[in-house]
């Protein structure tokens, strides 16, 4: 039945022609009963299709599944062309909708929107996210594999979590406990001992906060890597400032219709200016009055610096670099002569937080010290400590969460809107 | 210190120059008190260091991590070239290792090989195996990007499995039971209904199965895929005939090396053959007198027929198809004719069942009458039945275990070889 299918974007290829097209019956405009333009949608885009005389008597509901058979002809229609059907058939009948789709925005609050997401995803600006989000990803991919590192798979059922405990899901492993792996932090750096020296890893990670914000889910893909053999926190924003700037040139590329249709403008990156977090406390307190937490920076505070950036460099990210000692993880290696402050840094885009990373302590009493002074039990972390023991070279690493990237490149409001099926607090279907 | 530095495998590529090298001291052959030969190894593979003088005085222990700057000179050593060491620093020292890992193969049991998996991971076979895996990975996505599917990330906590219970880990998900996904089944066939029509994914799976065998561990790598507007199963074999060749062609092409040192040879694809599984049923019982458990194949059966296939068709893959719906997932499509029959297949490759797939049901009406036929409740799969009420395309796909690909390409004896952390009944840690 599918073996002639084209897609309706191909259609103005074949005018003269008999072609066949299926898909979804996205707009039914009767002209009397013997004449109706219909609009069909494929994964291609949309094309509209002429039905006249017995065939345009009665109209599937919309969104049915239909597949059309009929002649190419150019036309006066928007698109230059469309097809004169002279078969007509419904594959499924669609029920009545819960909500009316197609009319520029979905009209449904967001629950509706998420409670009927396979037919919300159906809208173009949806379909044109999660094509930008796809591109972008293949280009992160192809960016590292050029410059030497190895996609790698990490277990996500893990023992101990990277962080002693806190914001775990606890799963049941046979008779025994265990977690869902917050981050690849541990296995990435492993690898790295492994002799890998380079790897990345595109995969899901689990964070059971409860927070009920914009930016958090508590499933999301993380784009992680790790690399060895350095000794500068630079050399990892040198490396992000090129990844970043390959996926954005990538997707403005592969994706110009859906960048246009979505309204989404991504910046040319340059040089992505870099200041302390001490500085950007102390910007934050003059320019604006606004006063940090203690070591950090708030979610205001993260907006303001970039708006910052933005006027006076140009750049609507900014790296915040060398957090203290007493806000990052154990395993983060502290400067030389200040051990109070860390190799560190985080990436701010468009008033968002989505990148951490810096170096990481490489030997193996270094970390035992490291996890005493935090009153962690080495014991807990023994499988990961061991990786330590037989020779691990200096490195350090980052990791970029994909949906807040995909969510500030499109300036989305939410980083729901670039997950398929969100998992939070409320929510666990669909 | 790292910034000069260059791979081993560049060196001959600077003959006459100073270059610094980094890694692992892999060997040290003492010549005297004067001259040391070192192999020094990095992510590009060894070269060898001549050490002489003072500098040969005393060598740090095996794996521990080291920079040498010298001479790059041409010589008369294996590789025709090799460094004059003029300095050596030890970035860190390892301790006694637990057993010999480069002479041959690793000199440890597997329990070892797997508590002390970063050091077994060094091995150049093991090396080996995961740049293989991850070609094969790279090429997989790259040829279902250009035959127009979509990559996606599905959710892996949720809250229902696809097959009614079994066989699923427990979450705590806040307040709520939950599940980790089996597979991405309902959401890969959601996400075609949902107008992308054709996606894929790679993506941990989790099975709390209880077997012990070479062919299973708990937690895998899923290469999933669902396309739309398809009406015969054979439409996806020949598309994972052609998604393989590639795949192969692929790692011919750029592991090279890697396929050589590990003596393995892929098969040339060219068709695959396909028999029914009553076919297959009545080959084994008249050839080799074996009875196979009704309605399937058991894995010696797998083992049997592949080597019938290798004899009488030349081909170590085989297609067997048409399974009994009494086995089959209740969402598989049944023949009109024969409705104890389905629309399925398993792929199997050198004895092992690396793919399951099939046509699945896109009405909504037969996927409830389905489930109440295996007394499932439809109220536990809303979610996913709801997907259905707005216009499905009639669908099908299919998933192959990367693990079990990976071994089967490469002929290892048993699916943890082709994982790096490996996740079974026994094994939680590393």
């Amino acid at each position: 039945m599918f073996s002639k299918r084209i897609l309706c974007t191909q259609l103005s290829a074949h005018i003269g022609s008999e072609v066949s097209l299926a898909g979804w019956l996205q707009q039914v405009r009767q002209v009397g009963r013997q004449l109706a333009f219909w609009i069909v949608r494929d994964r291609s885009g949309w094309t509209q299709v002429v039905v006249s005389g017995q065939l345009a008597q009665s109209a599937p509901p919309l969104e049915s599944v239909v597949a059309v058979t009929g002649q190419a002809v150019a036309s006066r229609s928007l698109q230059g062309y469309e097809l004169q059907a002279t078969n007509v058939q419904v594959i499924t009948t669609a029920a009545e909708l819960p909500f009316e789709l197609h009319h520029g925005e979905i009209k449904a609050g967001d629950e509706q929107v998420f409670n009927h997401r396979v037919l919300s995803l159906r809208h173009n600006r949806n379909q044109a996210i999660f094509r930008v989000k796809a591109v972008a990803l293949q280009a992160y991919r192809a960016y590292l594999s050029r410059a030497g590192f190895l996609e790698v798979q990490t277990p996500k059922i893990v023992a101990t979590g990277t962080e002693g405990g806190a914001e775990l899901f606890p799963v049941q492993y046979f008779n025994r406990p265990a977690y869902l792996a917050q981050s690849p932090q541990f296995y990435k750096q492993m690898l790295v001992a492994a002799g890998f020296e380079r790897v990345f890893e595109v995969g899901p990670v689990f964070r059971a906060e409860s927070h009920d914000t914009s930016r958090h889910t508590n499933e999301f893909t993380s784009l992680d890597l790790e690399m060895g053999f350095i000794n500068s926190v630079d050399t990892l924003m040198e490396l992000e400032t090129e990844l970043l700037k390959h996926m954005f040139t990538t997707v403005r590329q592969e994706c110009a219709r859906e960048l246009e249709l979505l309204g989404a403008n991504l910046p040319e990156l340059d040089h992505i200016p870099r200041i302390s977090l001490a500085e950007a406390q102390a910007i934050l307190k003059q320019e604006h009055g606004h006063l940090s937490p203690q070591g950090n920076l708030d979610p205001a505070g993260e907006k303001l610096l970039c708006q910052y950036a933005q006027q006076e460099w140009g750049s609507p990210l900014v790296f915040v670099t060398d957090y203290p000692t007493a806000v990052r993880p154990f395993y983060t290696r502290t400067h030389c002569d200040t051990p109070e402050l860390t190799h560190s840094f985080d990436l701010l885009f468009r008033g968002l937080e989505i990148t951490t990373g810096g170096l990481r302590i490489h030997k193996h009493e270094q970390l035992v010290q490291a996890l005493r002074e935090r009153n962690l039990e080495p014991e807990a972390y023994r499988f990961y400590l061991q990786a330590f023991t037989h020779g691990a070279p200096p490195h350090g690493g980052f990791a970029i969460g994909l949906e807040r990237l995909t969510a500030r490149m499109l300036e989305l409001p939410n980083v729901r809107q670039a997950t398929l099926f969100p998992r939070d607090r409320q929510r666990l279907v669909p």
